[in-house]
């Protein structure tokens, strides 16, 4: 059997273009002991996917040169050597950018169809869910009353941080490029305000949205924004660095936070995270989501582009800022 | 009674120059209640004196225009009309830089010259002192056979920070310019290691000597050097932010830190400090410390220069790094 896969070619400098891809047709192996055979149904596009395509050391390694685009995503078991999975089960794993995939089961687990549509365990139910609730509730720790600012607010983790300091009782201010997030964020999402940074002045906005300053930041974007962010901030402020998509297709050095001695002057702190160190704690965290979710307290939102062929355009769609929601491939078969 | 003051005449662009100043002679006034007249024998010089000469917001108010220059001092009082203080008694107060002072006792307590040097109350036993003990402890939280790396080692909070880091077990490497300094370090306060930022490479030196990585950080000048340490930073690493004097004359703005993105990485943590939250815990770490000194643990290192009207130029041995300890100027009278 064949799988399309996307092979990381070149690593980039800058912006990702066609060039860094091949896009290729490869016989799958059959199957060792403990794998499975996986129909691909949807692939996961996260920011993060650009810092694993550059070399050197980070929180994970880098993928090789010729390998698979490391990529989450959610599929159908169609064989399998491992007696806890079964043709049929619909799971969750590493699969890469590909239509089906042979690998260990190490890694994998089954996700339900009848509890959700399969898309949102990439998104609420799967790593940004995660992300947003360790981040928001264990770094940010938001008190109630308080008020919370995150930015890339439309997106897969943005909007689910956002809800969780609602649902916390914070004040809570999203900034998003655009006019029709923004309405989303506030009209839909229950946010209390959102700023436009593609057609408005984040230092004004934040002024006159945070009158009472800002206790808590969970920071996305990086860039001119965790600066403006960085003079608004309240005493004992707490700064989620989470990701600084801004910055990640640089090709001169990453924009530092000049305003970082506000810190200083606020005995403030900042704080990075990565959603792996709460593995232990994710079936509680999805339990409780779960719960907010049914209580339509907790909004899932999905951006769904169709066809695996598109991935290399797909992915830029993120540092374009064009993603409403969690972005995922559907596979077309 | 005349007093010679240093005045702030007008607010500096960049580094400090003389037209900064006024140095005045101005006829003191008589005491009204609960007010003291002090004769200042030593003046505190510190970093954080040139944030106070800029307008605008910070963890205190700046000077203003016309006012005596703000400092800490120790001096002899002369009158009172507080009963808790006599002719006599030696005080440490925010006097400013002049050579007599009359000004309200709130604020100002009683120092003992029996017990240390008149001058070390501006040093180890003094606010330096203070900010070192509660950031290095409270803030870096250093265990036992962690690596603590400090900047600005050579200088009155530094060279305190990494002695209490070597009392608690701490493998120490500090980071000061010309071999002079990393000479003291190493062989009269107990470093570990020192790398001489001004005459070699500052992230060889921590390759070399940091061979486990950084644990914590504490970071009196910021710039290239806080770049420097966060490429070394470990897992849940913690960087203290106690100041950033090789910014603080910049005309351009503040440089922040480019590998900022490290702390995402590790898990790490920056965090901002003022002494002043501490006040009331104050005697305590005033004890812990003198039992220190007295055990020997702990040596104090002052760096006296004779004369009020040196002021100017004084003050401007921070911003080169030409102190080593604790800068305070004698005053003569």
């Amino acid at each position: 059997m064949k799988s399309r896969q996307f092979l990381l070619a070149k690593r980039p400098i800058g912006t990702p273009t066609a060039e860094n891809w091949d896009y290729v047709e490869t016989e799958l192996p059959s199957l060792a002991e403990n794998q499975v055979k996986v129909k691909v149904l949807y692939i996961s596009l996260d920011p993060a996917m650009r810092g694993w395509m550059n070399e050197g050391k980070s929180y994970i390694p880098p993928v090789g040169i010729g390998e698979v685009m490391r990529a989450g995503g959610v599929g159908e078991v169609l064989e399998s050597t491992d007696p806890n999975f079964k043709p049929g089960d619909y799971v969750y794993g590493g699969f890469g950018v590909c239509d089906y995939a042979v690998l260990p089961t190490q890694g994998i687990h089954k996700v339900d169809p009848n509890l959700a549509p399969l898309e949102r365990y990439l998104g609420v139910l799967g790593m940004p869910g995660m992300t947003a609730y360790f981040g928001i509730l264990d770094t940010g720790q938001p008190k109630e009353g308080e008020t919370v600012v995150v930015s890339g607010a439309a997106g897969a983790v943005g909007t689910v941080v956002g809800q969780i300091a609602k649902i916390k009782g914070c004040r809570v201010v999203g900034i998003a490029g655009g006019e029709d997030k923004c309405r989303y964020l506030v009209e839909e999402l229950g946010f209390d305000a959102a700023i436009d940074y593609k057609n408005s002045d984040v230092k004004k906005g934040l002024k006159e949205h945070c009158p009472d300053g800002v206790d808590v930041f969970f920071d996305n974007v990086g860039g001119d924004i965790l600066d403006d962010v960085l003079t608004r901030i309240n005493m004992k402020a707490r700064i989620v660095v989470c990701g600084a998509i801004s910055q990640y297709n640089n090709t001169t050095p990453v924009k530092g936070p000049s305003n970082y001695l506000s810190l200083l002057v606020n005995r403030a702190r900042m704080e990075g995270i990565v959603v792996f160190d709460n593995v232990a704690n994710y079936p509680k965290a999805a339990a409780e989501m779960a719960g907010w979710i049914a209580q339509g307290k907790l909004v899932a939102k999905e951006h769904i582009v169709e066809g695996l062929e598109t991935f290399p355009d797909t992915l830029m769609m993120l540092f374009r800022g064009e993603n409403f929601g969690k972005l995922v491939i559907k596979v077309d078969h």
